[in-house]
């Protein structure tokens, strides 16, 4: 069991805020835990001598053993918050559940009474949940400290919430449902427990097989990345991440002043961390059942079983918007099913039993497509008829899901008439739905989560790279006084093994002279000025310039740059080596820097691609070798890279470990804010980093 | 009324093939007639005397006033069900629904069998539902002419399903939610009354309020395309066309013989034919029970009122998701809503007005965000508190709905707390769900079918052409004796005024020279041959050839052809105007005839667009301009041709009257089976028509 496992399970609970006077909240938490908590409950209020029959202490110094107990529920004013959490803390307590309000979320006081909050918990290593908290709740020992009107029933799922309104509606909807849970936590403003912190807890909880989450921030996104990868490998986190879009994000801004963090990187990051994100409630709770419900698949062949032909070609289409695979069956499969079914039946995926199949004819033919190995799962899609009774249906699709130990999912189609065989499927917890494509989506979401846990953890890759040099350009750039480095800070790359054309940054014509003799040809040459964000609408680039002209060149570049800004910093002139266009793909790398995550790789083919298209791609660093593969196969012009249009492919292997390479770099030097290489251009004889533009944080140097 | 008011207002119904022998579908349509018909029922079986109570005749011809009979259900077996029918039409019946099966769906003696009942049909001018149908229903006169186990109930939902099934597994849905229906038909195998049959019915109804249908395919989609036009101005149409995946399509191919329509031409004429269709059933009802009970709203703008922060998050994500705007309220509305609502309350929108909001402040906060005229829509969601009554709350709801005449949806989170506040809003058409994105996504369904109504019909433009040219060009084509015409053909776009470069299909050398002496300039030069499809790839285009060249070219050209097959059919060589494609964006715009929409046209950019990006637009032929325009807003690199990346937008205007120009000539010659104009060249000045490819139907001429 992890370190919150007495805010769950405690044996003695007291209530700071106690009091009898109904309608406040301090009177609803206290009858909530007297209501059904295995334990005891002490109540603590200065200005009561008994409350709802309990004895009332003054204070939680007052107690007997106070340290005996095992949380404190603060339902104080705000004002008196932290000394309270402070008596706990002296008293030796350990979990205190600050539901009071006022904190945070209500402006300068009260996000400095938040604070003073922190400390306090921090000095005396409280775990403290909240402020601003519906309570929590675990249903083994019946704890209920909250002041929601439901008590959860039973169950495997863990649920936690950064919206204490959500889980009174989950309670109250899920009372009508077979769903279960087995701890509650209303994270409130997060000022000390996290979701990481519950993800870990849950992680070890040996009687947590599902954990759910409606979060609309991530306090610290790189820890949650790794707790949950460790946590997913052996129990499913399906979120809903709220604040997806726009107007999403700023409602949640002013909702409870979560953090605007890109959504492309909480979509990269969330991945990573081997979540399943859902976007929808009712996604969120059909992914929780049938996770935890039923086996894994081990593969993701779909066998469809069905008494009505339509409803089988539905069910087949979600299969096909699905990752699903329609199974083909075996040899064995077809003749049995030929010799037990009528004639007029399908025995093709989907199998379509005919209208007067009784419950007998459904386990026959579930039966045999479970026994085929190149199934891996099946849903029942069932149509009401005068023969078919649903509950003996239930029933037998529970003893072959049992039997064969695969999943299942049920369509029952129908209203009053599935009740019965509804309630049958719950207890065994297969799922049922009306519309087939929720069976099947509630499926896919198994393959996907067996995915997650075959993925094995891979160590991103250390490059034998030249830190020190790396370090020295950011620092000499740093010198010259501006957070913006471009092409004359391009051997930062070649320090970390990321090719770039031959070449210098000169400071004079013959310099100039003699570098595009040693390169031997012709060569592109460009103005190097801070200043200059866009060399090329000022003139400020040449290409292909041969020797000769080297020189005037170089006093061209330099009056142009001159001309558009007459005290422009003119750090030199570059001089390169022609790279072939023709024959490579011009892909650009950058990464920006997430408040949540840290730095996010973008990967994407440039020009029209990334301007008109926006074909890109970001991840989460630093990346594994398989990460940085996922990113080419995620962008949709990758065929260009991979020879589409009969070109030859580019060296895929070179640009996969430069978008390493360039994760090592990032990683190393958090003091690079912003990065950008556009374009890299892939041939298919290597890779090569044309042209850089950075932004430094210097203080992080 | 339309044609077939007699069938679903009958006054006299006979059943042939009435029995009373249990578990029979005879017996079964017989009982569910005299249940709650208000009509008479007639049983007609030679076999028995009576039948449930009703004297029983041996034929149709035997009853006093056949005529009289104004829908004939027919339950016999398949081998007389023909003389049945043809018994029906001679005594005068004009409605028969043919519940019957053994026909189309069975094999070669099945077809045979349809095929007479459709002659019988047509001789006496029969409205014939089936063969193979569960059955008609309509609840003003309490008709269930079907076999199955449930009555509809009254409501303003017409429905037509493929499967019968799936009508049996709605009803039964149904009858515990309070969705009502007008008429149903379970169209069978539609040998004679099809989609477009009952549309135009159901829009000729004054009590069908919206059109459902479940199909797998449809019979002539040129004519469905025509009728639910006209039909969706007045009345809604939602449709489920399954079959939408690969697999679906082949189980759909199975399940009813459904004809393999392409998936993409489906999609192209349910949209021209202005239906919602929608994927799922939960998205069908959703769709139709907002329709039917919730006015259109005038704009697209949504508030959002809540008493709960994080639900109202999820609610503003998913109007990002959709068309719907986030309202901006006016000056007025805010004062009020400061006014009126808590300090903490949060007066933009989405509105929050916190957790203590009874009934009263939500709907005062509802009343002000309906009067602001930038809001056309609503959405409440509460989630359950102790100071809150659902049901009050949902008669406030309805007040507010039905003062301002906009529409509303609800979101009671909740379950057995919101039943009596989900029945207040149900009876008053108010939709309500648990999960936020239904609610949202059924009023986005209204504004799309606001948008559909608003669409006037626009007359495809008839350009000033020479047909009769065009029609010379393709016999002369076709006397060659080749289906397939390539460059040869070009003239065939200069007869519909589509642009082509300059130049000339020419025979020798010498004429060669001559043309290209004329265009005054180096040419392009292409074999042209019907058995050589690429050219490119053998040499059989040589570009930017200058004059003196020609001629060698020219033998260089052919010697390269019939190096590659000695016989190949060589009809000369094109000697063509260079095209500036540096200047110009390349394009494809072609044609194929699909089976059930007739030609569908189809638009993208050139080379990898089309090719690795698959980007391109399809639309049915004929088009209007503005369809012709929306066919370049429907690909994601439309943005190349409007200038992007600083180059000048090319011609627009000619590039939408070329497209409907191909129209023209598409819907002018149906002998025309597969054209592709490949590339179709846009500049700023204009297109040109580079390369041409067609395949002719020679019959069709």
């Amino acid at each position: 069991m992890g370190r919150l496992s007495t805010l769950f399970a405690p044996e003695r609970v007291a209530v700071v805020g106690a009091t009898d006077s109904e309608g406040s909240v301090g009177h609803a938490v206290t009858t909530n835990l007297l209501d059904s908590f295995t334990g005891e409950v002490v109540a603590v209020n200065p200005n009561k001598e008994t409350v709802l029959g309990l004895p009332c202490y003054d204070n939680l110094a007052g107690l007997d053993d106070p340290g005996s107990v095992d949380v404190a529920v603060v339902v104080v004013p705000p004002t008196v918050a932290v000394e309270v959490i402070e008596n706990a803390g002296e008293a030796g307590i350990e979990n205190v559940v600050v539901i009071t309000a006022g904190f945070g979320e209500t402006g300068s006081d009260g996000a400095e009474r938040e604070k003073r909050l922190r400390e306090a918990a921090s000095e005396y290593d409280l775990n403290l949940v909240g402020p601003n908290s519906l309570g929590v709740m675990s249903t083994p020992v019946g704890l209920n400290a909250t002041f929601g009107n439901e008590m959860a029933s039973d169950g495997d799922i863990s649920f936690m919430s950064q919206s204490g309104a959500f889980i009174t509606a989950v309670l109250d909807w899920a009372a009508e449902r077979d769903v279960g849970f087995k701890d509650i936590v209303s994270l409130g403003n997060k000022a000390v427990l996290d979701e990481s912190d519950f993800v870990a807890e849950w992680g070890d909880d040996p009687d947590t097989d599902v954990i759910l989450g409606y979060l609309e921030d991530i306090n610290d996104g790189s820890s949650f990345v790794q707790t949950a990868r460790e946590v997913t490998q052996e129990t499913p986190i399906v979120l809903v991440k709220s604040g997806r879009t726009d107007a999403g994000a700023s409602a949640a801004a002013s909702h409870t002043g979560a953090m605007a963090g890109s959504e492309r990187a909480y979509e990269a990051g969330l991945d990573k961390a081997g979540t399943l994100r859902v976007e929808s409630v009712q996604e969120l709770f059909d992914y929780a059942q049938i996770l935890a419900g039923q086996p894994l698949p081990d593969g993701d062949e779909i066998a469809i079983v069905t008494n009505a032909g339509g409803p089988g070609v539905m069910t087949t289409d979600a299969v096909g918007d699905s990752d699903l695979q329609l199974a083909q069956f075996g040899d064995k499969t077809f003749s049995r099913l030929r010799e037990e079914m009528p004639d007029e039946a399908n025995i093709y995926n989907p199998v379509d039993i005919i209208g007067d199949a009784p419950a007998e004819r459904f386990e026959t033919a579930l039966e045999t497509v479970l026994a085929d190995d190149n199934v891996s799962m099946a849903v029942v899609v069932a149509c009401p008829t005068a023969v078919l009774s649903f509950e003996e249906l239930s029933e037998r699709i529970v003893e072959q899901q049992e039997q064969f130990g695969k999943p299942v999912a049920a369509t029952l189609m129908g209203g009053k008439s599935v009740d019965a065989g509804a309630n049958v499927l719950s207890e065994a917890g297969v799922p049922n739905y009306f519309d087939p494509a929720r069976a099947v989506g509630s499926l896919g979401a198994l393959k996907r989560y067996r995915e997650i846990k075959a993925t094995e953890y891979e160590e991103p890759t250390t490059f034998d790279v030249d830190r020190e040099r790396a370090r020295e350009i950011l620092e000499s750039g740093a010198r010259r006084g501006s957070n913006r480095l471009g092409v004359e800070a391009m051997e930062l790359l070649d320090a970390y093994g990321i090719p770039t054309p031959q070449g210098d940054v000169v400071s004079s014509p013959v310099e100039a002279e003699a570098v595009a003799e040693e390169i031997g040809d012709d060569v592109v040459m460009k103005i190097v000025s801070p200043d200059i964000l866009h060399k090329s609408d000022i003139g400020g680039v040449e290409v292909a310039v041969p020797v000769e002209e080297v020189r005037d060149t170089y006093e061209d570049l330099v009056v142009r740059a001159r001309n558009y800004q007459e005290d422009a910093t003119i750090l030199g002139v570059q001089v390169q080596e022609m790279v072939d266009l023709d024959n490579g793909v011009e892909t650009i790398l950058g990464m920006n820097r997430d408040p949540q995550f840290g730095p996010l790789l973008l990967f994407g083919l440039g020009g029209i691609f990334v301007e008109v298209l926006e074909d890109n791609t970001v991840s989460v660093a630093p990346v594994s070798e398989t990460e940085a593969k996922g990113m080419l196969d995620d962008i949709d012009s990758a065929p260009l890279l991979r020879g589409a249009r009969g070109r030859d492919p580019v060296d895929e292997a070179t640009l996969v470990e430069t978008i390493q390479r360039l994760s090592q770099l990032v990683t190393d030097f958090p003091a690079i804010v912003e990065l950008d290489i556009n374009p890299l251009v892939a041939t298919p004889d290597g890779v090569q980093a044309v042209d850089l533009r950075l932004t430094l944080d210097q203080e992080k140097l």
